[in-house]
C-alpha cells in the first residue's frame, strides 16, 4: 500500500506528542525512516537526519509520511507548499489526518501530473468481502483492551519484534491508521461499512505458514460503548489462537465516557473468550500487557506481580520489560505436550 | 425520510416471496398501502387494487416503493419506464434494491426536473454522531437472535401492533431495508461506517416519555461470524431495558455459515445480558419467540411449552399466537412491586 522507505514529515509540532505517529513510525520501523523534515517552530524531533525534499530523493525516499497532527484540523498553506514539492520530486504522499489530501485540489493536480499517489490512509481502498467464517492455516493473536487506547498496539508491535529478534514467523496487522503508516499496510477498520467489517480483517489476515503468528493491532473494547462492535468484529474476523488482555490501571473511566468504570481484567477475560470461541474454540487467553507508564517502578512491578498471581498469567509491562515473556506464552501454545 | 401513503410496485415478481417487501410493508402499514402496481407475469398479489400510475396520484400516493426483488441484480428497463412515469406524475421513488436508483441517470434527471426523491434506502443519509452512552428517558426492548433471520423484525413490529391496539406508547424502529421502507424512516446499520454504528441507533432511539417503548428491530446475531459486530453496536447503542430471545428451531446451522452450529437460547440469553449490562445493568430478558413456521401446530405449541419451562419466561410465536404476552412481560418491567 505505502511505497517505502519514508520522509518523515513532523511540521512545525506544537510537541513531542503531536508527532506520535512519526515516533511510532521510527521506534517500530527505523529502516523506514530515511530522515525528517521540520519546519520552523518544530517542537519535535525523531533524532533523525533533517532533509530536504531532494536529499530525501537522493537517499531513495519513496514516501512523505505526514507523522505530526495539524492543529484545529487545517492543513495550512506553508504545509501544502511542503507537500507539492515533494509530489513534484516524485514522492508519494501518505496522512492519516481527519482533513484528506484528496481533498486539496493542488495537490490532486499535481499527483495527477506526476503519477503519484496522495494516500488517505482513513479511508478504505478496498471493496472488503463479507467475512465466510472459515478456519484458516496459520496462527493469529488479538490483544483486546478494557478501554480504548491502553496500549493495544503498542503490546502487538512490541510482541513482533521480539518474535523477529528470535527468528520467529510473524506478522503485525495493523488496524488503525497510527498502525498502517508504520508499517505501509492494514485495514482502517474504524472506517469500513458495517458489513464488512468482519471481511476485512479475514481479508487482512489470510491464510498462512502452520508455524506464522499474525500479532493482530486491536481497536476499541467490547465494554466501551462507543466502539464495542468494531471489537467484536474485530474478534469473530481475526479468529485468534490466543488473546493478550491489556489494560491501563490509573484510569477512571471509559475513555470519553465518564460515567462508565472499566471493566476488570476477569470480566474481559471471560466475555473475550466467550465470543472468541464462537469462532475459534481452542482460543486461549495467554497473557497480560499492562500499561504502567503512569506508575514508578516499585509500584508497577508490585501491580504486574499482583496481576500474575490474580489470573495466573504472564503479566507484564512491554515498554518497561519487553514482551518476550508474552511471546514464550504463544510459542508454548504450539506445543500442547509441554503444558 | 418517505413520504406516505404508498404505491407498491409488485413488477413481473417471480412468486410471492420474492415481493416480500410489499407483502411486509401491506402486513404492517394497511394504512399506507394504498394500492399495487403490476406489471405482465406478475405472480404475486397483496390483494391491493390494482392501480395506475395516475389513478394512484389521485388517490393520495406520494411515494411508489419498490416491494419486489429484481431479477440478477439488473433493474430492467421496464421498470425504469414505470419509474420514469412515476417521477413525471410527482411521486417519490424508494428502493432498497442492491442496484441503487440514484445510478440511473434518466431517474436522475427526472427526479431533479420534477422536484421529485429517489430514496435507495441502502444509502444512510445522515452523519451519525460517535455514540455517548448516556443514559436517556424512555424505554426500549431490542430483539436479539441466535442467528440471522429468525423473526427479529417480526416480532418487534408485532409487539408494536399489539401496544398500538392496547393504547400503549410505542414505536417500532427499523434498522434494515425492509423495515425503513415498512414504516418510513430508520437507519440502514449494515451500511453505516463502523465508528458510527452505536452512534446512528442511539440517533434513531432519542430521549422519550418515561412510559413509551422503542421496539428496535435487531440484526445479525452476537454468535454470526459475519455480522456480530452490527449486533453489538445495536445492543450498546439501542441501551434495552428489555431483550427477547429469537430463535428459529429447525435450522441445521448458521445462516451462510455451514460448519457453525447456532448458540443455545440459555447461551445466547447469558452473553447479550453480559454486553447489554454494560451500558444497562438494570436491563432483563423478558420473553423467547420462536419462529415455528417449519413445524405443526402440536409440534410447535410442544416445542413453545418446554422453552418456557427451560427459560422460566413467556414463549410465543407470534405469527401464531400474536405477541401479547411478549407485551405483558414488558409492562411487568414497568411495575417492579409486581415481581
Amino acid at each position: 500500500m505505502l511505497n517505502t522507505p519514508y520522509l518523515l514529515f513532523l511540521g512545525d509540532a506544537a510537541d513531542p506528542l503531536a508527532a506520535k505517529v512519526a515516533q511510532g513510525v521510527k521506534d517500530w520501523r527505523p529502516e523506514y525512516s530515511i530522515g525528517q523534515y521540520r519546519l520552523e517552530n518544530c517542537n519535535a524531533d525523531m533524532g533523525l537526519d533533517d532533509l530536504s525534499i531532494e536529499q530525501a530523493v537522493e537517499r531513495g525516499v519513496k514516501t512523505l509520511v505526514v507523522g505530526v497532527a495539524n492543529r484545529g484540523g487545517v492543513i495550512s498553506d506553508q504545509w501544502i507548499s511542503v507537500f507539492e514539492q515533494a509530489l513534484d520530486a516524485g514522492l508519494d504522499i501518505a496522512s492519516g489526518l481527519h482533513n484528506l489530501l484528496r481533498d486539496i485540489p493542488s495537490l490532486v493536480e499535481k499527483a495527477e501530473r506526476q503519477g503519484r499517489q496522495l494516500i488517505d490512509v482513513r479511508i478504505p481502498t478496498v471493496d472488503y468481502p463479507i467475512a465466510n467464517g472459515l478456519q484458516r492455516q496459520g496462527k493469529r493473536c488479538l490483544a483486546v483492551g478494557t478501554d480504548c487506547s491502553v496500549g493495544k498496539m503498542y503490546t502487538a508491535l512490541a510482541m513482533e519484534k521480539n518474535m523477529r529478534e528470535r527468528g520467529l514467523k510473524s506478522t503485525f496487522r495493523a488496524t488503525g491508521q497510527t498502525g498502517i503508516l508504520i508499517t505501509g499496510n492494514g485495514v482502517p477498520l474504524d472506517a469500513v461499512i458495517a458489513d464488512f467489517m468482519a471481511g476485512s480483517i479475514e481479508h487482512l489476515t489470510p491464510p498462512n505458514d502452520a508455524d506464522h503468528w499474525d500479532l493482530i493491532e486491536g481497536q476499541g473494547s467490547l465494554y466501551h460503548a462507543s466502539y464495542s462492535g468494531v471489537t467484536l468484529a474485530l474478534i469473530h474476523g481475526g479468529m485468534p489462537d490466543a488473546l493478550i488482555l491489556c489494560h491501563e490501571p490509573t484510569r477512571d473511566h471509559m475513555r470519553g465516557l465518564p460515567s462508565y468504570a472499566l471493566p476488570s481484567l476477569e470480566e474481559l477475560r471471560d466475555t473475550a473468550l466467550t465470543l472468541a470461541k464462537v469462532v475459534n474454540p481452542a482460543v486461549q487467553v495467554t497473557g497480560v500487557s499492562i500499561n504502567t507508564a503512569a506508575m514508578g517502578e516499585s509500584e508497577a512491578l508490585a501491580y504486574l506481580q499482583e496481576m500474575e498471581n490474580r489470573l495466573e498469567l504472564p503479566a507484564v509491562d512491554p515498554f518497561r520489560q519487553g514482551a518476550g515473556r508474552l511471546v514464550d506464552a504463544l510459542l508454548e501454545l504450539d506445543e500442547p505436550s509441554s503444558k
